[in-house]
């Protein structure tokens, strides 16, 4: 396939093209994602999540720096559960496409949720395959990391660093306890600010208890002012050593083992799902049944057992 | 079944134990469920949602009034995506309870994330149904709207209510983007605040843009103020004559056909997925396809693919 020479050759049109591909679900998806499998492996996922104003953007371009200062190529992959509606992502992404146009060593995409379809998740997995593929150093996944299309998300990662923030509301705080259980790096950002360390003693102390009261368990918890610059080589150094304690323990092969799995069931289930529907004849007669069910003449498991069994009786299932 | 009747009776405790089962996807779920269809279809579910701050609770507690002075009952199911590490769904849980604790025609049942299991939508669909089964004339979802799931969550309801406040962060604004697109109703709280009247004019201006500039097609903007109980018998009203708009014109039938569908669809795919994982052998294979896979010895859809033609041969699928 030539597209697949063009990705690893790392040409941005190719790039572009094969995440709109999977993206979109075409048919070119499973022959795409098998070309590019034996390629893919060697880039580090970095999950970067944590509330609206927590400064995520500035973090991640400070990373992009670290990472151009030592020749490295970073992707970044900015999922938005947002709706085109908003236009939000789209107007946010361009704005950071500018800072780093001319240079060939970044790449910023940023994955929208489009209606209701659970793309995000199928796009995000792809653009990881594409830029493993394409040679990219590091990708990094930035979410605001709330609800469970977000955790799925954010669990392609190979570490995931949870960032907050000094004085925003309780709620919102509390909106991330989901995530704060699979953080493997917490970082106080504008730690110029009044609550910064009440912050961080607040983070250490809901981690403690989480943990059973066992120190050594817990995350390191970063302080760092991404906007002055201020602790932010620490961070980025520390996100690396953490990374290669995950490889030399073998967490790093684990995780992604966990996602092959994933990969693996998600695969079979929609095979599935497109055989029982040609040998129902689904779309004929879903809107009868539907009918039926909405009547309460049937009752929903009592039916569909019921068909399974004939479906079994048939020799099909 | 005894616990039936019990829940036709509007026994608290049946109600509780039933919510449980089905959440806990115990083995009763598929009969309990099928036992309660023939019983369900007449209950109201409004879906509430909003930003964290934007005063839901406060909205639903004026309309848990409303609705017991009309000596209607009323069941409120509070989905929080948090995880039990918080504890927060769980504490503001009990503290609402005990404001209603004397009043059999209230009941209030939180709906936390367990884990990664997707039980939220699984635990909440089975308790609209339990409550609906029990008599309750209302049923109040409510949930802070966010992701996915929440969206798949709101979507069980006949009718969508979005509260929104002036001098949230604009980012926080835009995350209720997607939802904004399927609310049936707006309303701006907290209306005794500055920027309360161009929020509504924002919201207007939002709404006109997404329906193509057509002002009969976007949905009423209501204000309150839920805390000084200004507005909110006018909200409520509001909503009924909704709801029976939505009855007269068929939209509440096709809603309620598209849940139907859904769940139809969602047991055909777990019925089929306990099969091939049997006929795989899946429990004793997996381990070994992934380590293949993660060694890049074969390619995930070229794997999948071989798989199902054996099973065809075989004449299993």
């Amino acid at each position: 396939m030539e597209l697949i020479e063009k990705i690893q050759l790392g040409q941005i049109r190719a790039i572009a093209k094969a995440i709109t591909l999977i993206e979109n679900n075409t048919e070119e998806k499973e022959k795409l994602i098998d070309a590019l499998h034996p390629f893919t492996g060697n880039a580090y996922v970095i999950g970067v999540t944590g509330p609206p104003g927590a400064g995520k953007s500035t973090i991640v371009d400070r990373f992009i720096q670290f990472e151009r200062d030592r020749g490295k190529k970073i992707a970044v992959i900015a999922v938005d559960p947002s709706s085109p509606f908003s236009g939000g992502a789209i107007l946010g992404d361009r704005l950071r496409m500018q800072t780093h146009a001319t240079d060939r060593g970044v790449f910023i995409r940023s994955m929208a949720s489009r209606g209701h379809l659970g793309g995000i998740s199928t796009g995000t997995s792809g653009a990881i395959k594409v830029f493993d593929a394409a040679g990219f150093d590091t990708i990094i996944l930035e979410t605001i990391g709330v609800g469970q299309t977000e955790v799925e998300v954010i669990e392609m990662a190979d570490l995931i660093l949870l960032t907050l923030v000094p004085g925003m509301g309780d709620e919102i705080q509390a909106m991330k306890a989901g995530i704060m259980e699979i953080a493997d790096l917490f970082l106080v950002n504008k730690s110029d600010l009044d609550g910064a360390d009440r912050l961080k003693s607040e983070i250490e102390y809901m981690l403690m208890l989480g943990s059973g009261m066992n120190e050594e368990a817990i995350p390191p918890i970063k302080m760092a002012s991404a906007k002055n610059n201020t602790g932010t080589e620490e961070l980025y150094i520390s996100i690396f050593e953490r990374l290669n304690l995950f490889k030399e323990s073998g967490l790093l092969a684990n995780r992604r083992k966990i996602r092959i799995q994933k990969e693996i069931e998600h695969i079979f289930a929609s095979k599935l799902k497109e055989i029982l529907y040609t040998r129902l004849n689904m779309k004929e007669n879903i809107n009868l049944w539907i009918e039926r069910v909405y009547n309460r003449e049937i009752r929903p498991y009592t039916f569909v057992n019921e068909k399974m069994m004939e479906l079994k009786k048939e020799n099909v299932l």
